[in-house]
């Protein structure tokens, strides 16, 4: 199967248990349900949960039930994105081509999209009945410490915000970056594997591949903002510069932040080398991320 | 030991459990574990975690490790009230005598401050290795449903939202707080008593004294907001009546809410009749709820 017909199987497997996942419309109060939906189901790539279900086969045939999984990480991609693109924080008007949740919604029915689609993908996880207590646990415990504030995403947002207009700097960028977005793409691929019960070594590198994926791809991000129209993007390109953001391009300059994406990249594919040809579709996701344009 | 010497106890047992599980002030990011810890330890009364612990000891003696579970009740407490405060909700300046999340740090850090006490409920019961497995992500789901939509903290707030201004409604207003402040308290006694290993007739009971108390809570919430002055509650009185929300005074009256109040008191007394003496505590709690000043 192509990369690309492999992707659409993925993602419409994702889309399908989202739509079980989240309740109906209909469901009171609607509106919530209604706001949850307009962000979940605005065009997302599913990355997040194509890696942790990518993860999981690269460690046991198609374990049952892992798509449950890989939803509760696309909930807490999407609470982040909700409550990034509010004024108080980017102040963004469009995300993936549409307007904002807050600009259809308001900003206080978006405060609690957000809250909400945080709160399931911790409610998900613990009503799965397809693997164990212990495994479940492990799984809560991954996603949980990549959202929180010490290394994870929310910590990674704060140091971006306190970072703004202050002089670009490696170390401050690299740990900024290894928490916003590096914490939850290595927690993707984590707890797939953690699911289909890898063991100790195995996990230690699917780690490694996930912390270079992630690098990657906040690099490859920052040059997007810099190199791509508004329009490609879906969001509001330039808006880095604009805010004096800390990015690859920032301190590194184009060029080299390219060079530095593809070693990531050739890194991953490395981390990968004990799984042999199991792996193919995680390293060709590794290209993906690092050749994508949008 | 009197009731008042009681709570002092069970206070700074939870005020100590929740100093240990909160990062210090000096991680990095500092400014969300300050904020964190600005609200947290704003002299909350810990209501819901004491309520936790007591649950767990009707059923079994001194359950260790019940601190714990207790504490990610005022994470989610807390994360609720900092986003209720926030100027696109209910905007409010002061919270237990003192200035709101958002008008110490900012409304971006409270917004994520609230996201991170949030996430911490999460991780905190993911953490726990004082109980087993099952238990634990039963303790999981508990959490989740009582702050989610569909019945939970979430979707009460919404309701609440979208009923302001509209005709009191006796229907409504019930369902409207049996969602927004009654899913929590009846989650925290559910969740100690299946943290020390309740059945289920033991689980029923002290589900329906949750409810009772979750309601007697709530009517007096909205008649001390009618009786109060702000200096007393802390916070802004008359809020309700100024933003025309549902409450039980502008549906029933103060005499009849003040009644209703009384009615549920005793019936959460009645909910306890199987556990016999070992439910003092639990009753003293139910009349300190309705007979409270603030």
């Amino acid at each position: 199967m192509s990369l690309r017909d492999y992707l659409a199987a993925q993602q419409q497997l994702i889309e399908r248990e989202l739509e079980r996942l989240v309740p109906p419309e209909t469901a009171p109060p609607a509106t919530i349900h209604r706001a949850m939906r307009y962000s979940l189901f605005a065009g997302g790539k599913r990355i997040r949960p194509v890696l942790c279900l990518e993860a999981a086969r690269t460690i046991s045939d198609a374990p049952q039930g892992i798509e449950t999984a890989a939803c509760s990480l696309e909930f807490v991609h999407t609470y982040s994105l909700i409550h990034d693109d509010l004024p108080a924080l980017d102040d963004d008007d469009y995300r993936r081509g549409k307007l904002t949740c807050h600009k259809v919604f308001g900003e206080a029915m978006a405060i609690l999209t957000g809250d909400a689609l945080l709160t399931l993908g911790f409610q998900t996880l613990s009503h799965m009945n397809s693997v164990g207590d212990d495994r479940k646990t492990r799984i809560i415990t991954e996603l949980a410490v990549a959202a929180g504030t010490v290394g994870g995403m929310i910590g990674g947002q704060v140091a971006d915000l306190e970072g703004e207009g202050k002089t670009p700097d490696a170390q401050l960028l690299e740990s900024i970056h290894r928490a916003k977005t590096g914490a939850l793409l290595r927690a993707s691929v984590r707890m797939g594997a953690i699911y289909a019960g890898a063991d100790d070594r195995q996990l230690s590198a699917i780690s490694s591949y996930g912390e270079h994926i992630g690098l990657a791809f906040q690099i490859v991000d920052d040059m997007l903002d810099v190199e791509q129209s508004t329009e490609a993007l879906g969001k509001t390109a330039g808006k880095d510069a604009q805010q004096q953001k800390i990015t690859f391009p920032a301190v590194y300059g184009l060029v080299e932040s390219r060079r530095m994406a593809e070693t990531e990249r050739l890194s991953a594919h490395q981390a990968l080398e004990m799984f042999g040809t199991r792996a193919g579709r995680l390293r060709e996701l590794a290209d993906l991320i690092v050749q994508r344009t949008s």
